[in-house]
């Protein structure tokens, strides 16, 4: 691999020779010739003019110490410690999770139509019309309800369940025991005080370039669909309840809850462990701290809320920040109740 | 399928002639005779003058439009798209998550007892001594550890296992990876600091028509049981921790926590992400705002409780009203200290 | 079993004569000749001059009355309850969740080495390179993906999944449906607003004598290891983010959230529904209150703090106090500003 392949990789730029053939990755203190390392922390920028290493993957702002004798190449990147991982896996690319071809104990129903290249692990079920694209990889127990689809290139990891109907997109990776199309929860009063289950006709559909994280639960519409969209994120543990629709490229952290019919935008950043009241509506671009309670919409782009309830961040830091004061401003006041007593006593 | 069968199914009344002939299920605009259709939205209520449908599934207080030719048959009921969607359903009656028998790559002990018409999925295990009620569904990947008891009609999705010894009543509903009867949380402490597991020795008791939501984790008792009261509803994601008892008819949204030997009462409904200490017991008809954290037991019935810590909406919504204002309160005592020094020394 | 044996199993003091042979263990009033029974409330401690049981455990502190004609002999414990259950379950030990040897459904890679007496499961799935210990079970439908190592006597309950590389000791338990080594959650975003996935290139690793709760997600780290403590013991539904690192013989209650690289120390308590912002270090014996939002290290060791965000307990106490008073104390202020105008108009 040349230093060229390797910024194409990164979307980088090169300071030196883009010619130079790399041949191995390694600590810094630990290079030679023909190897590249990382800088990601400035205060390791000396260590430039010592290291015997081919390349340094560096941060934009790092400065190389002006007495190095020979400095090497340098890949200019927003983040040197995530672009050294991708050159690592580059020159050890992961092993598949699962071996060619379909395993003998898999039960598949013979209308399901499997893409070229499609592994499937054992123990698999899949469903009467399923579908699953080219290069596809299914792992053990992983069940699919009648009428999946799965496009090309996307990793279903152990014992996930995907019930009936549900649509999931090219090169989606959802990790171990997450449920997706389970029923909507919803149930109608009735008189004498029980409930009568809402039938839960509606599917799920992940679009293309999704990640979904460990025992995630996105349950399936009541009518229509519940709908996540390309290229967002969501982290382990997150319930996405019927009818919500989120948006492109947004990034959830885990243990988040999404009340039904609730809209997210794109490009949003929603932290651990958020609750959204349901049927609300929010922006694109909006960024809300961690353990917030989201109960209205937010309708301008790109604002950060936080708190319980969820309100502007320098709002919720401003309060957030009298709260401990709270207990000496009590006292004062009541001093000043006397003093004014006092006051009008005297006048 | 008349309208009276359809009247019947929704526990409503027919305004018009009951005797009507249902042959489909359309949207307003689409409907036709023999159609029926309905109207949710008061503000929708002008399409019934103009609509062809034969019926109308309508909410309790609409009135029809006055100069309406001719006005389809109306169905009243409380809640017009849940009704709307019950009769869809009973048009197009879903299809069973499993062909009728018994897979033949389930493993079931011998000494297990199946009912008339239960279905069992591929790979399911069955313990010793398991017994399932007649026309019980038992999904791909469940595993059922040794005398385990399942009621008649019941439905377990894909990947629910159910630990030794626990018991389902009928017509139970259980979402994909729920887990039941999961060890207690219970640890001696030691003098050298490290732990003694407490044994676990009870079950879980889940009563007639409830349904658990997906990744649901239900402990079983210490002694005893942890028991789930008739017809109460879990959403997804909650933890159900040992000997916590669950009345009837309760409603409990997704990622909620209930702690060890905690009582929720009947017809309670709590909203999601909510945390009970243990130990308490909450009174039957309470509610509980979404993110609380219940800390005491609620002993007056049909009350409404929110926040952290949990105390009465009124005064919970008052105090959260203030919040915000703390900052320019903060700023007001200080004011008002300047003054009163101010006129201390003036008089 | 003597009372002797017995006293030894409970680290415990015997008053009277350890060498009675004890024979069943029953309720207070239901206990005769040759049975252990306990009493773990002080209030029920009259029934020591009655029952006719041949030992009881007793708490510490409990005084046995003064005029019981025949006392029995008396175990005395910490933990009354939790001690009868020690004794009731080495009196009846559970059954063994699987039988001996390996089920025939199981897929077990040729490579995989298997201790003595390791039992494992119908359907279960074990990865090229795979070790697991002496008398090690892993349950029906439990998934270990490749160079998956378990130690001596660990038990997997059923649904587990372990993926590729993770190591966990011996005497580990696992619930049910746990995720143990899934991505963690990384990603570098791109110009144009998507993201790329960075490489998770590390494990898991849980030491010796750890418990896992059902459906927690512990995530393998970026590079490196995400790391569990010896004795440390997790309840369900527990996300634990990649690279954190949990000491030992922490205990950390049900669907508490922590965040990439924290570090949380030994001997802790943490309450449940508890979240850890990321990159933080918790000191060696804090506790802390069940909801708490921990936004920062906390350097001083056995401290208990709590609140969102989490302060020390007192302070937080306090502050929680004066929070239903804010309404009150809004009133107040505004009172005296319109006294304030007056005296200052009249003086």
């Amino acid at each position: 691999m040349t230093l060229r392949d390797i910024a194409r990789l990164l979307h980088a730029e090169v300071v030196g020779d883009d010619g130079l053939e790399i041949r191995r990755v390694a600590k810094i203190e630990e290079a030679g010739e023909g190897d590249i390392t990382f800088v990601a922390n400035p205060k390791y920028a000396r260590f430039l003019a010592s290291t015997r290493a081919s390349a340094v993957i560096v941060g934009k702002g790092l400065v190389a110490p002006a007495d190095a004798a020979t400095v090497p190449a340098l890949v200019r990147v927003a983040d040197p410690y995530a672009s050294f991982l991708f050159v690592l896996q580059a020159f050890n690319p992961p092993q598949p999770p699962l071996p060619p071809g379909i395993h003998p104990t898999a039960v598949i129903d013979p209308s399901a139509q499997l893409g070229r290249d499609v592994r499937v692990g054992a123990h698999v079920v899949m469903g009467a019309r399923c579908k699953v694209g080219d290069g596809s990889m299914i792992a053990h127990n992983v069940v699919l309800g009648s009428d999946v689809e799965i496009g090309a290139g996307s990793l279903l990891y152990p014992s996930v369940a995907v019930r009936e109907g549900c649509r999931i997109g090219a090169r989606v990776i959802i990790q171990p025991g997450a449920i997706i199309g389970s029923d909507g929860f919803g149930f109608a009063p009735l008189p004498d005080g029980s409930y009568n289950k809402i039938p839960q006709l509606g599917i799920v559909v992940i679009e293309d370039d999704v990640e979904i994280g460990a025992n995630c639960t996105i349950d399936r519409a009541t009518m229509g669909e519940t709908r996540i969209g390309k290229g967002t994120k969501l982290d382990n543990l997150i319930q996405v309840a019927h009818n919500v629709v989120i948006g492109e490229h947004t990034v959830i952290a885990a243990q988040t809850g999404i009340s039904g019919s609730t809209k997210i935008g794109s490009h949003c950043m929603v932290g651990g462990q958020v609750g959204f009241t349901g049927h609300i509506e929010i922006a694109d671009g909006t960024r809300i701290g961690a353990q917030s309670g989201v109960h209205r919409s937010v309708t301008e782009k790109n604002t950060t809320i936080f708190g319980y309830p969820a309100i502007p961040q320098r709002q919720a830091l401003r309060m957030m920040g009298t709260l401990p004061q709270l207990p000496d401003l009590l006292a004062s006041v009541r001093e000043l109740k006397g003093e004014i007593e006092q006051l009008k006593k005297e006048s």
